[in-house]
């Protein structure tokens, strides 16, 4: 924790006297916070590849400033615009971003770098913006469904999932814009954070987030969740997601699932944050979503310290799986509230 | 792993030529595997007590042999009860076995050590056979289940959670018991083993176990049971117990009961191996069982490393959990096949 607590989480904004970029450097998170400045679109392309920023619309808004600072430089922008591209070939939002700059240019703007700067602004207020829209439907909408609760004076306990925070976007974050919202309005009693293995997210980010915000936290391990719910310590749980079909089948974080099972067999609110970027038309249910698995050594090693015995152990190691749209009660977006089911 | 790989798995064994005990360092696994002589009730007492040896029926076995080795050096025996007792005094099967003992010595033998070492081994045999035949008919009721399957030369594909292993009891275990009877009799595609976070007994002894005795084994992490589960990859589940109440309510490790629900949401048999002396009928249900909380550290800290931000994050670390008895299709005891519903 460092002395810049007060301010809210930023992980990244234009300083516009030094006409630089400052991004947290999430790799380091949660044993230090550091801000690193970056100077130059190669800076900001080798940022994004090794990770320093991270979570794809944050990645996008990252790549609409790096184009700024070639602006800047007065450097060849096709160069930018194919480096920046190349640095994380799946994140959707880099690859919207990039298109979003390069229709400005062949709008022959008089000042580029200028045109470029406000336009990457733009980009990154937009995400914000969707981000506390999609929030203040959510928290409205969990404000009705627990009015006796609240008009009896007590706070909401909530069960979230990996991290789907401010980290992971321009600022204010999707579940946990949400529960951020709700803070805001002293609705909160307590976050309980997942510790979503095997990458920890919920446990380096998400808790560091919210203790960062002030906002309540507890961490439990992934076995857990059941455990709280049946003790009546959770009243709702909320997750962001990475994927969501036509049908409103919902891809995240492998381990969201469980929860979700684990909601309805305690008959409680599961609910899904999600800008409307992340919904998938294209694809009828959650059974056509693949599922990427990921190196095994995420699960034999923390923080590259062997924690199993490798020899002889096979290992499986999904990254995502999908909850079927019966087990999610709606869907938060900036456009509303959305019943799956319907 | 070690050239020993072809010996069954032995936590512990008293070696008639050098009148001592062998028992494995439970602490080093599975970065080494390191079996230890000891020669006095003290040395044992302390091999106890810092957890070289662990799991409820080894503890008592370790302390009757203790007995034995106090026998042979001509020990004060009142003074090696009291010592041994003290090392982990919530673990039944330790007064059980000094019991044993004390009624031995109460019967004045003409050669105590003889007799002490007789029992202490009988002690250890029992224990085993008590093992066996719960496991015997664990695989029995379970062939049956699955005759289909079988008959169809496929082979089962099991999930369990912890470790109740050789390395908890004399040498066979309990769940995993289950499991090695279904190997014997090759029916056995695969055993998925949770992590089981915070202690991670799943991936350091469950996992290290199997690969030992050569039983196919894959590691996952606590929140992807689950999504197995869908995808097809279980078919049934097998977890140990601490404590079973009168009603069929079942005590394990926490993280057991969200495995559950997600058994039952797939329609997958959920299975409890266990000794009678588990069955607690003092307690009429599993509400009544004290869930001990253990040390935050256990989960902000792997091998002694910080892996979250501590500072204005809360951690909640229940140890176990209790499994509602309807969630519970049958219990494996040395005495036969209990439906805890009825």
């Amino acid at each position: 924790m460092t002395k810049t607590q007060t301010k809210a989480l930023n992980p990244i904004h234009w300083d516009d006297s030094k006409e630089s970029v400052f991004v947290i450097d999430q790799r380091l998170l949660p044993y230090e916070y550091k801000e690193i400045e970056i100077n130059s679109y190669g800076e900001m392309a080798k940022a994004i590849k090794d990770m320093i920023v991270r979570g794809a619309p944050l990645i996008g808004i990252a790549a609409a400033y790096g184009m700024a600072l070639a602006a800047k430089t007065g450097a060849d922008l096709e160069e930018a615009d194919k480096l920046l591209g190349s640095t994380r070939p799946t994140a959707v939002n880099l690859m919207w971003a990039l298109d979003e700059i390069r229709l400005l240019r062949s709008s022959k703007p008089q000042n580029l770098y200028s045109a470029i700067l406000e336009k990457a602004k733009w980009i990154h207020e937009d995400d914000i913006n969707r981000c506390k829209k999609m929030s203040e439907h959510g928290a409205e909408y969990i404000k009705k469904k627990f009015a006796a609760k609240i008009a009896n004076k007590q706070k909401l306990k909530i069960l979230t999932h990996c991290n789907a925070g401010a980290l992971a976007t321009g600022g204010y974050g999707t579940a946990l814009g949400v529960i951020r919202k709700l803070h805001e309005e002293a609705l909160v009693e307590m976050v309980y954070s997942n510790e979503t293995r095997p990458r920890q997210q919920g446990s380096r980010l998400t808790a560091w987030e919210l203790a960062y915000e002030r906002i309540p936290v507890t961490m439990i391990s992934d076995g857990m969740a059941a455990h709280c719910m049946k003790t009546q310590m959770i009243d709702l749980v909320i997750v962001g997601s990475d994927r969501i079909t036509a049908n409103g089948d919902v891809a995240n974080k492998i381990g969201t699932y469980q929860v979700a099972i684990a909601a309805k067999h305690h008959n409680l609110a599961f609910y899904v944050a999600a800008p409307e970027s992340t919904i998938d038309r294209s694809l009828e249910s959650g059974d056509l979503i693949p599922i990427e698995e990921r190196d095994s050594s995420e699960l034999h090693t923390i923080n590259g310290e062997l924690v199993t015995a490798a020899e002889g152990v096979a290992f499986f190691n999904p990254g995502f799986d999908v909850t079927p749209n019966e087990l999610v009660e709606v869907i938060f977006t900036e456009q509303g509230v959305f019943n799956p089911k319907l």
